[in-house]
């Protein structure tokens, strides 16, 4: 492979995704605010790019791994940022979960740089990166896709072009309000079940069963009945995440009537100081709302 | 076998139960309201009843498998009802989905006739009932479970005991409330991928692969993108087992969020005359207030 | 004037109307189920009852002030009830607040009896019933009601035929919705203004003088500035009366979306004990929401 | 008065409030991207200030009077814009309804550039424009505000310095949260109305005369019985005020439960194509949403 790929934003998901690639053979340039995680890399075999500039001048293919919309907007846009250095023909991946308007705002500006853009947002956490198994979500051209797939592969199992550039995000930003609001699901259920007396974990057994079988009730609920709401996903990033599924609807005309009820729980969770736990902490605030103090991990079969 | 089985309620779930019961081998002895599926069973080998009193003075274990909480209530504690003719000791086995509240009343009236009582509401639909797949959630006491295990086995696969008498009720409401959830939730996301010009197939195919998975996502998922809304299970029939749901919330002190916004969406099902679609129609009311009208069936892939 | 009133109920709002009557110079006939109140009143003028049925067969008009529907069946239907004592002609005046569905069958059964039924539900708490300031809202015949009329006059002031039987329970339950839905709209701005550093009481002194004005944002936001959670109106009486709206909701084919909500928030007030407080304390849930202890009294100008 | 007022923005509500100052006495420079408005205002005896700089270079206080924040940012950072022509200590105040996030941004650049910044979102719509009757909420240093009285009074009647700079438009946030939820709930509450088969016109009088009083219920109440959905105040201008009111309740950690909602109802107004009716239409979706056909104007008495 001769291909030379950069990488910028090596945090707890950035980080694993780039030593995977370095894994799977790929020359690999990195960049990073702090220093640390660089060196960390290089020390594995990356090339140190000194700036988002120095990594787009050196690549082939150029991935951003940021936190938010403003994050990726100025490593993109911003002075010594990807578009200063950016190849002809080059290709740019945001594997960021950002506004699916904003995705489309950076892909005219890449084009007008003369490259392509591709957004592929992931689903899976630090567990799917670290192991490689991410679900990608892609939006750009089929035959840019095809030409990053090799890469895509060495980073997640899960790989599905939705369709022309922002259809990633937007893919994502559906994939979030469906794992959020059925943790709201989730939660009422087995809040009710405890109030009215009944062993929630019997609950969650029996309706693994049937129809309201989900990954959620399975892997969410069990983290429910043990009271482990260490992260896993935070509930601060997800309630960002609903922020850009709402705001997306409001550019889209779409009104999401659960999405925006289970964005004020986050935001309350995150007001009342439980944004750095998981999401699954939802279940915490439904039961303070039911009265419920934190009774510890319940009887789980 | 020696155990008489009697079965009061022969409706579209009951009639394919009762004749379950007939080819494992049960003596059965039937009532329903009108006459023509007790004609049907009687032809199949069954006893007719004649009332629900007659069928609990010939029965062991007496079933009913009725619409709602008043039917229940008439026809166990009304004139020739169930409690006329109840044995000593005989078993009382309501399968309906009705009020945990209202179950443990039922329960007490059956207790002071010298009878026990399980409740055991199912889940799986017409299709689980004629294949003898129900999901079925029992409460009431281990031993009695136990005795009565060999006629749920005929009826159904994931057989759970929850915990004592209502308990069973109390997760079926727990189950209704999670599958109303996520559909709510599966339509958002579905209607969200349309209004920003993204396929929702694809969408679907792509969540099916990380957290956002669920049978929901997969079954009535598909049913939203072919615009298949024959049911299956009633939209009206989960407003009402919604209404269950919200009135259980409401002895237990549980308040129940997205179940009391979804159980107003599937309100406004029934206002607009859509009641007797599948519940997988709630896509249709997110799509109209999304300004949407039916498109006919979506890609599918 | 001639006629004899009866009255069965006398708690909070009950004792107070009764003695209202009395100054009013009608004949009173009393009947509670507790003797104190009772007692106090036929030491001012009234006489004793002894039964809700002795009550109607002394009086021409008799009217129930009780807390809920099963209250009002038992005293109107059961054993020694108003049914078995009204005079034929005599008029049946409810004027506790209860379901408008349970009205129009307690006014078949006042009918079956020779009698006719009004309901005549009240607004305006405690104040408004010793001071005879109530707001009536009357369903029923009009020839009916002017018959009442002067009952009425010695207990409120803005008294309103509203349609036939039952319309004034339906008037009362969208009167407690709009009060319900408001204050929660209220909550919610002063807790946006306290959380972004503003002063409460200017944003409520400046939203009074435009359109947001209203009693409720008069009253119950300097309530929520003075922290005077103190009963007025209980909360758990609004969750009741919600809980009769949302009934008449699905009755009648109704989504009631905010009303639905605001239930819910009710409950969470009654299962965190706030129940026995005024039904302004839903801004002490908003504000816990958002992370804020009680701050105690805010600077009120 | 030798003060010099720049007044920028001459659209629905700007041009009659620039009209009112010319009355008042002041002498006046404005500016507007199309010329029309500028053209009358000039043939009224007002100079014109050519651009937005042109204004500021001519001023004492500048106002604008823009519909968004993206606008109100162009035109007084852009290229042209006021901070490139504010005098030194001259007053610049924004009377557009805009982020309070945003307004404290502004406020920063404006200081740097040696000016102070007022911030006075007003309520009262066109017709409070027209007659000089508006509510303005200010925002700003106490002084500033004593100088900048008397042209807020040639403007409006109730007059209120909330608190800092930005403290007016969380004020107006305020505003908006308190009337879009109170017309939710009149809405709800005459919909019930009307399907329990209750005069609606009745219910909206019974309900003057008690708690649930308010101007909304007063007018908003009267425009649903009318079916006179004229502007007024569009729906879609208050679809983006509410999304104003969640981003400052993002912002300030302020979960906002019924303002989410029934920003989700003005969004469905806007899809379904009648974000240009007057905000009442909310009640239009209700009865929708009811299965309710547009009746017409109801029984007004």
């Amino acid at each position: 492979m001769a291909q030379t790929v950069g990488f910028i934003g090596l945090g707890i998901m950035g980080k694993p995704m780039a030593r995977n690639l370095l894994r799977a053979g790929f020359r690999l340039v990195v960049h990073n605010r702090s220093r640390g995680p660089v060196e960390e890399l290089v020390a594995q075999g990356a090339l140190d790019g000194r700036s988002a500039r120095g990594v787009a001048e050196a690549a082939d293919v150029v991935i951003t791994m940021l936190p938010d919309t403003p994050d990726v907007r100025a490593v993109v846009l911003g002075p010594d940022g990807v578009l200063e250095g950016l190849r002809r023909g080059a290709i740019y991946v945001d594997m960021s979960t950002i506004s699916p308007v904003a995705t489309r705002e950076l892909a005219e500006a890449v084009r007008a740089q003369g490259g392509v853009m591709l957004d592929a947002p992931v689903s899976g956490g630090e567990k799917g990166a670290i192991e490689g198994t991410l679900s990608i979500m892609v939006g750009g051209p089929e035959d840019t896709f095809r030409e990053v797939l090799p890469i895509f592969q060495a980073l997640g199992k899960n790989i599905v072009r939705i369709g022309e550039v922002g259809a990633g995000q937007v893919a994502k930003a559906c994939n979030q309000i469906v794992v959020a609001v059925t943790i709201q699901a989730v939660s009422e259920a087995l809040t009710l079940a405890r109030k009215a007396g009944v062993d929630p974990a019997r609950v969650r057994e029996a309706l693994l069963g049937g129809f309201a079988q989900s990954r959620i009730l399975d892997l969410h609920g069990q983290r429910i009945l043990e009271r482990n709401f260490q992260p896993g996903f935070r509930a601060r990033l997800h309630h960002k995440d609903l922020g850009i599924a709402l705001e997306t609807g409001r550019a889209t005309g779409t009104p999401l009537w659960a999405t925006a009820l289970v964005h004020e729980v986050f935001g309350a969770l995150r007001a009342r100081g439980m944004g750095d736990l998981d999401h699954s902490a939802v279940a915490r605030l439904v039961e303070e709302l039911a009265g419920l103090g934190d009774a510890g991990p319940q009887g789980v079969h």
